[in-house]
């Protein structure tokens, strides 16, 4: 949860001095999102999010993220729609911190998805693509393999408490990856990101995408990765083949992988479980002893990588073989 | 900041189905109130919020409370008003814990009050007083002064850490309001807890009173000496004669206080001082080092119990002498 930024009705009311949306009649600070301040608004025109960006997302990165959403919205894919103040911008300041203000998505994320979930964010996940493919802007991916190195580095001292032997299975994991690594697999525009609380449904309909804050130019079939990490295993960290099979079979009947990008997802997939596992780290060995607030547990990603380890082909996550 | 139990989507739904607020759009966990768990609600019928009462809350009160808030709604106190589920009741369960759901109030809690401000909410907590006078139902004030010694037994070993002398200057003070307390000024119903948060405005206008979690039977006078502390102070804690002067005029428009509530007013202001650097300090001294979540700062109230150390009479306060 997450409201790092105290922001007064005085603040904020200066703000939307700039934007035609009538009188604010309430706003409240939200626990979403872990990178940002969030906050639900009530004006005369309706419900916003108002996201006051944290240090942790580059200023600079911000027209890219914005530009994005209003890019995918007005090409049918439903996701947060960054709203223009006066001067037709879409980025201001309140409190001292950038900050945006995006209409605000109906829906629910759900806990434990099913196979029809799961099917259905594979098949928003390949139109993103889709429709991403022309988007004009690049960003490198900040948290790509070429930086889960460094984040090692900050770690590996103090993994072996978190797990004996820890430390070692990542630094021959990394060694492994670094040379096997695929390079010529099509890029385009990803998510990076689309865990179940940033997909949003309406009954068993996903009614939208939400968090483009990992936005980035990186290979497709590595955000098909991340998906599969994150929407197709139990709580007991087993996978769920027919989870699996619904999430590549919707993305597939509306972007084909190719024959490389089908014998690249066991490497990608333990590339994406080892990213999330340092990440998880970096947060768990920052937080002092005794602090309410609790990171994510990394060795959830630690067990998905054994299982990617023991997967001998693409066919292991559902493909038809 | 507070929400402390997950509520997932299917919790929700299925309490939901005891009430006709339509579909369920969207929930959202809220950084308000520091007792319990708040989210803001979107139905098909508008915007609600969902209350889960977590331990600090007694749930043999929460009868109490909440048929207050309807009293007081149904009697020109805009206030949270509870939504009645199928069976006319107000009180459920979700995921364990008691809940409720409350309409949602416009409107915004002003950081640095003016004159004003003070005044409307002077005028407010009379009515409160007034049409409280005839609720049938008492609840004794779990933080009235016979509570007080212990609080203070749980800290007064490391309040000294706070600041020095401080254990002794609070036992010398809990003697003298013990030997001073007033007994027989008015009673009825009391707020208890009306800090500018828990007062929202609309421009000017105070459009509501929230969270009556506090709210109990003790004298109507201790509850202005409450709102003294909590609305006429400055940042540099120095006391505001003309803030205090508004919020007792307007107060006396509507409910006027006896010669004994004045002449008890110096002694009530210290007793209320004690009791927010008391529950403040146990809140401060409970919290491990380095945690994340920062509490109130105790001294606030040691230093307004000085300013009311030095007063002589309630003229002080701003009544016209």
């Amino acid at each position: 949860m997450a409201v790092y930024t105290d922001v007064t009705a005085e603040d904020l009311a200066q703000f939307l001095a700039d934007y035609d949306l009538g009188d604010l009649l309430s706003y409240k600070g939200i626990a979403e999102g872990v990178e940002n301040s969030n906050f639900v608004l009530h004006t005369r025109a309706g419900s916003f999010i108002l996201t006051l960006y944290e240090k942790r997302v580059a200023e600079k990165d911000l027209p890219f993220f914005l530009t994005l959403m209003e890019y995918l919205a007005a090409r049918g894919i439903t996701c947060p729609q960054p709203v223009k103040n006066k001067k037709g911008g879409v980025l201001g300041r309140v409190a001292g911190r950038p900050a945006a203000i995006v209409t605000f998505l109906d829906g629910l994320w759900v806990r434990r998805p099913n196979p029809g979930h799961c099917a259905a964010v594979g098949e928003a996940l390949a139109r993103l693509h889709r429709v991403g493919s022309d988007f004009p802007l690049q960003r490198v991916n900040a948290l790509s393999i070429a930086s889960w190195r460094a984040l090692y580095e900050q770690v590996k001292d103090r993994s072996d408490d978190v797990r004996p032997g820890l430390g070692t299975e990542i630094a021959y994991e990394l060694d492994a990856l670094e040379n096997e690594w695929p390079r010529d697999l099509p890029s385009g525009i990803i998510h990076a990101d689309l865990f179940p609380d940033n997909v949003f449904f309406l009954g068993d309909t996903l009614s939208g995408l939400i968090d483009f804050y990992f936005a980035c130019t990186d290979m497709l079939a590595y955000d098909v990765a991340i998906c599969l990490n994150a929407w197709c295993f139990e709580s007991d960290h087993s996978y769920n083949v027919t989870k699996g099979r619904a999430l590549l079979r919707a993305y597939e009947k509306v972007r084909g992988l190719s024959q490389s990008e089908h014998r690249a997802l066991p490497i990608l997939a333990r590339g994406a479980a080892v990213r999330f596992l340092l990440t998880r780290l970096v947060d768990w060995l920052a937080v002092p002893d005794g602090a309410l607030v609790k990171p994510k547990d990394p060795l959830e990603y630690y067990r998905k990588l054994r299982f990617h380890q023991s997967v001998r082909s693409a066919a292991n996550y559902g493909f038809a073989s």
